[in-house]
């Protein structure tokens, strides 16, 4: 009897309990074409725990250890939440057992690494992609018919971006984010990464020539960026901004400018609310007559979502999965790009800062 | 029998005729302390039809010239928009005729020009204030108790402002503020002006220690400035970013984070409406539990306007003429001091861009 694959949903092992795999367990619960299948941490009480609390079915199977999820033959995608350090080696072996890779972001701690996650990727054909959930949320869509218009937006000309939390004095001093031997990019790789990849995406993917750090980054007592912030500069002119940090109240702001166009939103990484999404647009704005007042002031769009914008990642995610496992297509190239363009302006950022807000060329 | 000065509104005089001067004549007009008393200009028809055409009353005087406004005894106050170039000439000659100067911005080519005119100002006891309107709507002063606020904002971190806005291709081949010898700070000048004077009041007029350049200014055939931005740095390591630029649709955004609040707005320079003003104050914003939403959301706040922000302007101008002319006050120095620092500032971004995008040292 001939299986319809939509009644076969992805089984998705995660390996690690880290707090951002309570959102995405419950994103797998929500997509309809994924199942949460396999815990596993290295703590078999904690995996159990974790399951309890967060919706895995009685079927679940339940680890002591990541390599049992890796093992497992049913578990068709892993999704990876564990600190950055540890990217490259779990992430290599997930690929190695021919597992689909959900990779929490940053994904590794430099791009000579993430590279070697990519060929392990590739070596065994599996689907790559980075968690960066907004990417998924259907207002991205809508705002990128707005950017792509020649006639509303025109050419892109300038971005600025931001992304800063406050964090509380405990994650400053415990958080994995703030410790070198595990999320060494500290803020820059946690909070920058979003914000470089608003830029790109804004860019269409094309990559700056050059990146200059901003002078006055914060860096903890053992090295580890609280705050910093970059310029970047493309052939054509364009010139991004961004600044990101742990250490003000928290912001998401992604202004793009265009020769006819604005395009602005204040909730890019995590919307305001879950069930719609806004964003504003501005077109060949201009003042009345005495220039006291704007004529077209720009307008307030709101996009809703029907599932979201993470259960919408985990839904592609196994779309492209179920391709490859049951239609015999090639994994989509278009995601191990956008994450490796955005560690390598990380890469340059924090060249940058090394030696002393020198421009990096960024070579890809 | 006595005199209540309210009745004797401040008599201004206009030297030029620039469009602006259009705008600020009805400023005057709805000042209710101001009074339209003359206009000049180099051709008496120009002025005359200037007059008639903004609504100076029929008893107003029209010259020929611009000394001839300045030798009329019953001028009080001089309202220059001319080109930047000539600012030092007439402003130094207004003040010398003991006429209270409201001038346009950017107030001069460098701060050395300005220390000249801030100089007669002061030789001839002469309220000095430069024509930045926003800085009176009532939203402004709302916006500053916010920002004073510690427990609502917190410690101030971090600032972006930008003003673009797409000039056409007139303006771009004829314009003032294209032009080496009338507005030689171009865009920097121009629209600049407000991101620094917007960073600075942000900031509570502390200076930068340090400012530096982005790379990628714009620049026309004759070297003016098209499009430029830069990063401002502090002692205490609060940094900004501003962009200006004739180039890209109509932006006015300040957005300032501090360590527990975030305001917002986007039309900072022109409200988008006259009568009344937004902004959006963030504080304390985090997440719900899954980090699927904002608690609480930022909120809008809007200021409603009895005058036009312009008129505020005038309003507060003449108070201060008034205080001097009529009850022996001494010139209120904020201004000017506000005028200079914002002079300083662009100064060194100028002077940063010349010289290759080096930080410069801001030296008050």
């Amino acid at each position: 009897m001939a299986v319809n694959p939509i009644q076969n949903p992805i089984q998705f092992g995660i390996i690690g309990c880290a707090d951002i795999a309570r959102k995405v367990s419950r994103a797998i619960i929500l997509a309809p074409n994924a199942a949460l299948y396999a815990i596993g941490s290295r703590s078999i009480d904690k995996a159990s725990q974790f399951a309890a609390a967060n919706g895995f079915p009685p079927s679940a199977k339940i680890y002591g250890s990541y390599d049992d999820v890796l093992d497992d033959p049913d578990v068709d995608a892993v999704y990876v939440p564990l600190p950055t350090s540890l990217h490259i080696r779990w992430a290599v072996l997930a690929a190695e057992k021919k597992k689909h890779l959900l990779l929490e972001k940053p994904v590794a701690l430099n791009v000579s690494e993430f590279d070697q996650i990519l060929q392990a990727c590739e070596a065994n054909g599996v689907q790559f992609m980075d968690a960066t959930m907004w990417m998924h949320n259907p207002r991205t869509a809508n705002m990128k018919e707005f950017l792509s218009d020649s006639q509303r937006f025109g050419q892109l000309k300038t971005i600025n971006s931001c992304f800063t939390f406050a964090a509380d004095p405990d994650f400053l001093k415990n958080d994995i984010r703030v410790k070198p031997d595990l999320d060494a990019l500290g803020a820059l790789g946690d909070a920058g990464w979003y914000c470089v990849r608003s830029i790109l995406w804004t860019a269409d993917f094309e990559l700056p020539k050059t990146v200059v750090a901003l002078r006055g980054p914060v860096l903890n007592e053992v090295g580890v960026i609280l705050s910093c912030g970059a310029s970047l500069h493309w052939e054509d002119g364009k010139v991004a901004t961004f600044h990101c940090s742990f250490l003000s109240n928290l912001t998401m702001d992604v202004t793009a400018i265009g020769t006819k166009g604005t395009l602005r939103l204040r909730d890019f990484i995590i919307p305001f609310e879950e069930d719609k999404a806004s964003f504003t647009m501005g077109t060949e704005s201009w003042f009345n007559e005495l220039v006291t007042g704007w004529v077209p002031k720009p307008s307030e769009h709101t996009v809703t979502t029907d599932l979201p914008q993470e259960a919408c990642m985990v839904r592609e995610f196994s779309r492209l999965v179920e391709g490859i496992k049951g239609n015999g297509q090639s994994p989509e190239k278009k995601w191990p790009t956008f994450s490796r363009k955005t560690q390598l302006v990380l890469d340059a950022v924090k060249a940058s800062i090394e030696k002393g807000f020198k421009p990096i060329e960024v070579v890809s």
